[in-house]
């Protein structure tokens, strides 16, 4: 009943580190949604050898294969011609899709090339996926009662062929389960604590649900996954359960019982009490804001921020006295507290955090060491500050960080600090 | 002479695609950079058929197979007990492990639980490397010629151990070959057309040399590999054949001979020339702020940003006309115009950038479609506006924002656009 795909990300710029393979990310989201359960991440190089082992290990317990990448006009571009000696088939120029292709060049002014030519084939054995978003075409090859789909690398090729087609010859072919996932986002309490108090829940579950731990910076994720053909039912029981862990934990610990991000968190807060949001950042440099903007609709509620990352921007622009920085500095709680009400009353919002810190590598003094971290949360009535030492790299001291602010925000705007 | 190394990510939550595998990005640079050859990356799930059937594979063709994640004091933590199945092992409490969780939990007290107990045994036939950073132990087994390294899938503790342990024990058991890259930053021509006019080139490359084409929004990256046992000459090579490139390409175009990124080009320009720099945001919320300042030392010359999201801010805090912002509206050429020039001035600075657009999905207008996007470049001289339409996602749209505004700033400030 389980319909099982193995993905395989071609290309040496993922082994060597260069990029992050986040089509994957995307491919396993949609395929879960839809009831496809993703049984394997592969990543190999531009290498025949290895493209065509990891095809033929993928293809004996897997029924779909999505291979991405390769597919450029380059000499490193090597998976269609492979493919081609794995299935023993030849390529055949598509004339709609070099037509696209010349079009498209010549729009941007650039010139048609043989390299670009090559690009127009399409394998013998496969049916033509239409590239509406780029040059290099998908195909989708049928042997027996198996799909390999082929598509190009490039993140928003591939999603559009993904999103035109794709998802849909699926649904036609395959006959899917469904996989439902409900989580849990518990903050302030360890892992092994979480797992002992649920223990019991833990050991009722039925076969087709699991429970599964992810922990973050300062928060665990906790997510049932359950699969059957009975979807009414899958709901009513996937519900039970996690009704039951929400039971068993502290109320105040459980931050979300939908799998949002914490700025998603914030964003549904703000917009259902109808209040407004500014930052003022110094160690975190913008990435508060740039969380909360990455959101759609984040408009609605978030009048803006001001990144004060040298010491004049926070006395000219947010208006902390030039004494507190000083005789505490900037990362001193005076200095928080004032940012946040600079940024309150500047802005006019009804609420604004603040950050300052040490995030490294260098800025360390004796008695300010790398990850020494204030943050500050103000609203008309209060401003609560806290003092945090966080470890890790640089982003990760940033992200730590963020992730505190949201968290003290959330509860200052719930009245449950 | 090649020293091949698998990574196995063990995880659900990756095949559900809840979260980035960040782990294998940072472990393929730095094997890269030692020697190490990555020629696989495997993401399974926490299944002990998959992660045992997937070991097999790896050791079959791999000097080194690195597995990170499913150590965890919870239920579905199963690959100690799947690799205690597959050596046919048993395991072993350790003293010193025992009592560092047992520390770990006093300390910020939570209280120590037979969960966490499991946490102090490793596989009988495994050396421990201890975790100086968390609770989970990481163990080092060797069989025959080849070394199975097992880690915790927290990265900060992953990469704790590789650095204090790892790394040496490596280079102390293989025998390792130099591997060089070589990159090549090129903006403002088709990857096919760069392909064209070096193919005499890649024709002349020696074997142990290869050249990758790498796109990214708006620039392509060319990466030259090279793999040998003489580092001296491979550094002559690469060095060779990187200038042969650079004199083919056209001098405009060539934005880096480094792998930096954007921001890290930006920040060594702008140190170098001991010139300062702010952002005036809209439509990309902080964004180009949060590059910047996550280059350690970027303080020396980035002294804040204003994210005016909201026009109120725009009109209040950066002094754009309340006019401009009627009649033209936010997305506009004199919007973006007054934005940066009214940065510049508040925040004191040599140069500023602004970004005014829509990024959708919504907030789409008749004349305005989701993508259109103004961007401006200012400094005492001369502001220079450009008007682009993007495609893509919300994200996307930000990230290629982005990049065409690191982009224009680097050729205003080098004087060469």
């Amino acid at each position: 009943m389980k319909v099982n795909a193995e993905i395989i990300t071609i290309g040496d710029e993922i082994l060597i580190g260069q990029i992050v393979n986040t089509n994957s990310v995307w491919l396993c989201n949609k395929l879960n949604e839809m009831g496809v359960w993703v049984s394997k991440i592969s990543t190999v190089g531009d290498n025949e050898e290895q493209i065509n082992q990891s095809l033929k290990i993928a293809l004996s317990s897997n029924d779909i294969v999505i291979i991405t990448g390769g597919l450029g006009p380059t000499k490193d571009d090597i998976t269609k011609s492979s493919l081609q000696k794995f299935f023993k088939t030849g390529l055949i120029k598509n004339k709609e899709v070099e037509n696209h292709i010349k079009n498209m060049f010549s729009k941007i002014g650039f010139s048609y090339l043989p390299s670009n030519e090559n690009q127009a084939y399409i394998l013998e054995n496969s049916k033509l996926l239409f590239n509406n978003y780029g040059t290099a075409p998908g195909m989708w090859i049928d042997t027996e009662k198996k799909s390999i789909i082929v598509l190009p690398g490039v993140p928003d090729e591939m999603k559009g062929i993904m999103n035109d087609f794709v998802f849909d010859k699926i649904k036609i072919k395959f006959k899917l389960p469904f996989i439902l996932h409900k989580t849990i986002i518990v903050s302030g309490i360890a892992e092994s604590l979480i797992a002992d108090t649920l223990s019991e829940i833990e050991n009722q579950l039925p076969k087709h649900i699991k429970l599964a731990y992810l922990p973050e910076y300062g928060k665990v994720k906790l997510r049932l996954t359950g699969l059957s053909s009975e979807h009414e039912m899958l709901i009513a029981e996937l519900k039970k359960y996690c009704n039951l862990i929400i039971e068993k934990l502290p109320k105040k610990n459980i931050v979300s019982n939908e799998d949002l991000k914490y700025e998603e968190i914030i964003c549904k807060i703000f917009k259902e009490k109808k209040i407004t949001l500014a930052t003022a950042e110094s160690c975190t440099g913008g990435y508060i804001s740039h969380l909360i903007t990455s959101v759609p609709g984040s408009s609605e509620f978030f009048k803006g921020s001001v990144v004060s990352y040298d010491n004049s921007i926070k006395t000219n622009v947010l208006g902390v006295e030039k004494d507190i920085l000083a005789n505490q500095g900037a990362v001193s709680e005076e200095c928080v507290i004032h940012m946040a009400e600079g940024v309150l009353k500047k802005f006019e919002v009804d609420f604004s955090v603040s950050t300052s810190g040490i995030a490294g590598p260098g800025g360390e003094t004796i008695d300010k060491p790398v990850g020494l971290v204030w943050i500050a949360v103000s609203s008309k009535n209060k401003t609560i500050s806290k003092k945090y030492r966080f470890s890790g790299t640089r982003f990760t001291v940033i992200q730590k960080t963020t992730n505190a602010v949201l968290e003290l925000l959330r509860q200052v705007v719930l009245n449950i600090e």
